[in-house]
């Protein structure tokens, strides 16, 4: 027979009063609630997290003007209605546009002079919010004040800036950011679109000479641009001066085209619907001679060229760096879209039940089975590393254009930062979302849940504003640089000691003494091993060895390569790309692990810090665990100790199991930000009319004998 | 100066006729193509793929069938149309299935006295390839046809079949197949709704007793659907029989539902939405006592229950297994879509070209990069596995269907094979549409280019049919059991043996002496390391004894726990679930190792036999440098043979490299399949005209000079 006693009794639910503060008070419910339902059990002297002080460190810097955007981001009029047809679903974001202008929301970068509050970093916070309300608005404002409008305000100078950026503001004129062609997308330097000035008539005559050209993928460009800034290769006096931006007008009042100016919807996309990217091109369009956004190079009426910048390469360098805040919000957009996917996700799967294990009557907790936890928890410890990084990434990119700290080296070092951290925070949102619809089964495809609509359009987010690949290989070239400035200058003592140095490293890592070593300590004892791989310091070495030998050992392998002829030493080159962008990887992952540990050393709330002590660990432990072949191949990990890191992650997650609602509430998002209904409490109703249901039918004695108990006479 | 005489001469293009085939002719397209373009060098003696005979491989043993439901997937009627608002698309799907009807494309499995063929295989293999025309057409087909239809045609009986088949076979009657609810999908045996046996009027009453028990994600259920096949708990005389699946009738000839059924309309969903998914709800329905289909177990009319099968467990697992033809088709139609994304960005990746590397003047084509290589190549090295994998799963699947082969154990391989590879193919498909997609940047973010599409409709395969996870765990459950046969009634000789053995094994690989002897042998040699490598023994070895080592060690952590307590042996297998789920992985990969190996094995054309044998050592070998760190601690391989693992990879991609598009054409999908203006042929004439324009300016003298060679007085 059936026990009918059983869980009559259950614990009360865990976590904080903070934790479901998220659900808003339903009329009703709180009196239909049948039977309260428990989390996973937690040690009574398990830590607590401060849900309500953790949520404010991460809010990081910028955090009242991050709580002013979501707030306005909760607000249904700039929220994504899904199953709008394409072009109600651009009317609507350009609609939006005007709300934000409306609310003052999208002005902060600006000068204070022209209305702005010369904000770069509050501007950039404020934006990355707007990912919540719908991507779609979130990428068609960049369009209009982060590219065009920053174009305008970067490159051009004080007179563009009275002429152009009172109306791009108001939104008076929305315009298109033209540089991306059909045929160059990350080369820019190698567009085909020419500027070609005409003495005679003090014009630029902007010209598309081949299809490859036309310029593609640009938001504003299908139908709302009235402008564009359009790059294209300077010419004058028969010397291409290389790419610059220039003013554009591209339609009358009426919608049409410009004489010359053609141009092509790119129609439906994967994702991002509610933006109208098309196709540009241009066929001897004259512009007048002050229409060149002339900051970094300027032609005068006689056609000559000049420059503050002497070289053609650091120029280019220098005026696409000043775009760099493209990445620097989609890093922070990223991070966002994954920190939801991960609270909808670890809320349904503490909810939802399946299959049971341990009992007779009652289902296990997704969030129980351990299968399910590796999942989606080192997820969020990647997360949680991603918005720390972020934030300081942010403060970087804020003393740079504020001028703060605005040397050459700072600018490269936040280019190389954002060029590092982009890709991988970009990736993880797509790998979190996909994992996350997963975890949510068949109601993870339903679009009223979130995640499937978030993923399409954070799709493009892993190769516009610079391919993932094409940035980790920057990143590689600019690690190589610095590698090789340690033996600028050195007479052959230092390349030598260097050599020696390298070949003892190798000795000691590549012939397996030191993992030897670790063998003889290790031996039997895995909680020897736990403890060291726990420590912050073994970790930072573990990681920062890795980048530092990958290209100290690529660095090697070039070196010889440079006295080859060009074809050759591109051979060379591309024998070592994969790798160089892996070392580049390893590098941004390092930057990530390293913001989480300040930001850990920040926390002050000893139960929080504990908590977060173990995501930093696992997030840590998790990066070693993705490369521990390299590991033990370099000698830096006995197998013992590499079979301790796989061991310690697992116990990681049965430790952070409890404190999951707790970690992903701390990101602070509400209902009106995650709109998912299976996050909304209407699975745990379901959760708990069932059981309730079967527990009546057992007290009633009416549930129907299961067949086998009754062919086993029990 | 800039030499103009560079690039005026190129190679003739690269590859088989064969290879253009797929390129339709276009008027007055020869006359304009401007210069032929090379494909990667090729050293002379290279072999060359007989991409016919590939091909022909490649389809495997429904050929003709396939070649025939292709030339349909290739009409336009078929087709989807992208854009199309929710309610047009599942009306023009509704309506492509009537086309399929006329076309007798569907009714192959059915039986011929019903004007069906009896041919299993065939029927799947005709199925599959709908997924060319639109995903949504496949998978409605796949309701109405192989599942409703089929719980009709394998749950039922006679009486069954000839009152109800022949109007589901000709569409007059669309049903739902009515199993999944809300609160229970992969856990089937849980649900909710139950079928009481009313002995005074012989009806059952089908009944959802909660919200968690409403039907879910039903297919043909929110608006096609006149009945459904309606899977509930059988109840009579106070005993529950467990799942059985009953007729009932939904709606009227007016599209309304029937008194007590309610159901729901799911809605916008990720991709899929030319079908009509919805949710339906019974209260108190009663259907005749002969709408219970009782093959696998009867109602008499006094209520007594009988059942041809004793246990209740194995029955349940019989009913389902009956099913088993829906994970078929999913692997089938996840490799071709994963094959024509490759055929896409590999196409696409042999014609466009960036940045310039090795001349001054030329760009690179992208698939001469090491890492757009990497990124593409070891993925199509993966379908030709699961193309090779998936025939020999469809033959067992129509041995075991048409009764060749259909004892307990053939049914039951055929059940762990297919939950062995339906995981891995869906999940791949995924991954490879992901990837072709990134490696097309914004070009591949278009719907025109179709693999954004794809990816939206494929994501719903790796939960549906059963959840990858819970189909892997199903696999790994199988492996134990198996495994522990091995010592059925053995006596306690047996088992020391056996642990003295392991021990033995242990030690060997274990304590790395095996790896220290590797050592000894592979110093100084990478390229004897290679040899080993390639060698189909050593790899079969490699992936083999993973396999076997990780179960072993599972089970021998699980023999203990079970004399624990459910609950504590419960914990114990939770612990290693993960791990568990990993070593079904290695299984599954294995079995596509093994398939491919087999399809190697029957290829006569030695240069085709050459490449392929590459492609597959590429598949192989990227399977243990996934899992090398695996390899490195059990001491299977030494540190230096791991290295030459990537080594050898490396190598391999480039001699692959002048085959891709061999290897891609010979998967034999024409435009009218692929419909990708990207791989039309579109970007070579692009390119073709961009590089014309420059020679000719080159030739002329007009091409401006470079500000840096002026500035450099080069």
């Amino acid at each position: 027979m059936v026990d009918t006693a059983s869980r009559t009794e259950t614990p009360a639910t865990q976590g904080n009063p903070a934790s479901e503060a998220r659900v808003a008070p339903v009329p009703g419910k709180a009196a239909s609630a049948p039977i309260p339902v428990p989390a996973a059990p937690a040690r009574p002297d398990a830590p607590k997290v401060d849900v309500e002080a953790l949520g404010r460190q991460l809010l990081g810097t910028w955090a009242d003007i991050r709580l002013e955007a979501r707030e306005r981001a909760a607000h249904p009029d700039l929220q994504r209605i899904e199953g709008q047809s394409m072009p109600e679903h651009r009317q609507r974001v350009f609609e939006q546009l005007k709300i934000l202008v409306e609310h003052g929301a999208v002005q902060k970068a600006f000068p204070k002079s022209l209305g702005g509050q010369d904000d770069h970093g509050g501007n950039i916070a404020a934006f990355e919010e707007l990912v919540i309300a719908d991507p779609s608005l979130q990428i068609k404002s960049g369009v209009q004040w982060g590219l065009f409008g920053a174009a305008v305000l970067h490159l051009g100078t004080q007179s563009h800036h009275e002429r152009f950026l009172p109306a791009i503001m108001s939104l008076e004129v929305p315009g298109a950011f033209a540089m991306t062609e059909t045929g160059h997308g990350s080369d820019v330097a190698a567009i085909g679109t020419t500027a070609t000035y005409d003495e005679a008539t003090e014009e630029f005559v902007i010209h598309t000479p081949f299809r490859g050209a036309w310029k593609d993928y640009l938001g504003n460009a299908a139908v709302h641009g009235q402008d564009a800034v359009v790059f294209a290769q300077l010419i004058t006096k028969g010397v291409n001066h290389g790419v610059h931006a220039f003013y554009v007008h591209l339609r009358d009042e009426n919608g049409d085209f410009l004489p010359g100016i053609g141009g092509e919807d790119d129609g439906l996309k994967g994702g991002l619907n509610g933006i109208d990217n098309g196709r540009l091109h241009f066929t001897e369009v004259r512009v007048p001679r002050d229409y060149l956004l002339n900051r970094y190079g300027d032609v005068a009426a006689d056609g000559t060229y000049s420059s503050p910048t002497q070289s053609p390469g650091r120029r280019f360098f220098t005026m696409l760096g000043t775009l760099v805040q493209g990445r620097v919000s989609l890093d922070g957009a990223a991070t966002a879209a994954a920190a939801m996917a991960l609270t909808i996700a670890i809320t349904y799967g503490t909810q939802r039940r399946q299959f049971n294990g341990a009992s007779e009557t009652d289902e296990e907790v997704l969030l129980d089975y351990q299968r399910h936890q590796r999942r989606l928890l080192p997820k969020l410890a990647t997360a949680y590393a991603q918005t720390f990084a972020h934030d300081e990434f942010l403060v970087k990119f804020d003393a740079v254009f504020s001028g703060k700290a605005a040397s050459d080296e700072d600018r490269e070092d936040l280019e190389t930062v954002a060029a590092a951290l982009k890709p991988l925070s970009t990736w993880h949102a797509l790998e979190t979302l996909q994992e996350a619809r997963e975890a949510c089964g068949g109601a993870g495809f339903l679009a009223e849940n979130r995640l499937v609509g978030l993923r399409q359009d954070l799709d493009i987010y892993v190769t516009f504003e610079g391919d993932n690949n094409v940035l980790l290989q920057l990143v590689a070239k600019r690690l190589l640089t610095d590698y090789s400035k340690q033996f600028k200058g050195a007479g052959f003592g230092v390349l030598a000691r260097y050599a020696v140095g390298q070949a003892a490293d190798r000795a000691l890592h590549g012939s397996g003494l030191r993992r030897l070593g670790q063998n003889l300590t290790d031996l039997g004892s895995t909680a020897r091993s736990v403890t060291e791989l726990r420590d912050e310091e073994t970790q930072h070495e573990l990681l920062a060895g890795r980048v530092e030998a990958m290209i100290g050992e690529i660095a090697g392998r070039l070196r010889e390569a440079r006295k080859l002829p060009k074809a050759e030493a591109a051979a060379v080159f591309n024998r070592n790309q994969n790798e160089l962008i892996e070392a580049a990887r390893a590098h941004a992952e390092l930057l990530q692990w390293e913001a989480f540990t300040r930001g850990l050393a920040k926390t002050t709330d000893p139960a929080t810090k504990q908590v977060l002590t173990w995501v930093r660990d696992l997030f840590g432990l998790g990066l070693i665990e993705q490369h521990l072949a390299w590991y033990l191949v370099n000698g830096r990990l006995s197998p013992k100790r590499a079979q301790a890191v796989t061991a310690y992650i697992d116990r990681l997650l049965g430790r952070l199991r409890p404190h999951a609602l707790d970690l992903v509430n701390a990101f602070g998002y509400t209902d009106a930000h995650l709109r998912a209904k299976i996050a909304s409490g209407a699975e745990q109703e379901r959760q708990d009319e069932a059981r309730a249901y079967y527990a009546e039918q057992r007290r009633a004695g009416t549930l129907p004998v299961p067949e086998k108990s009754k062919s086993k006479k029990r």
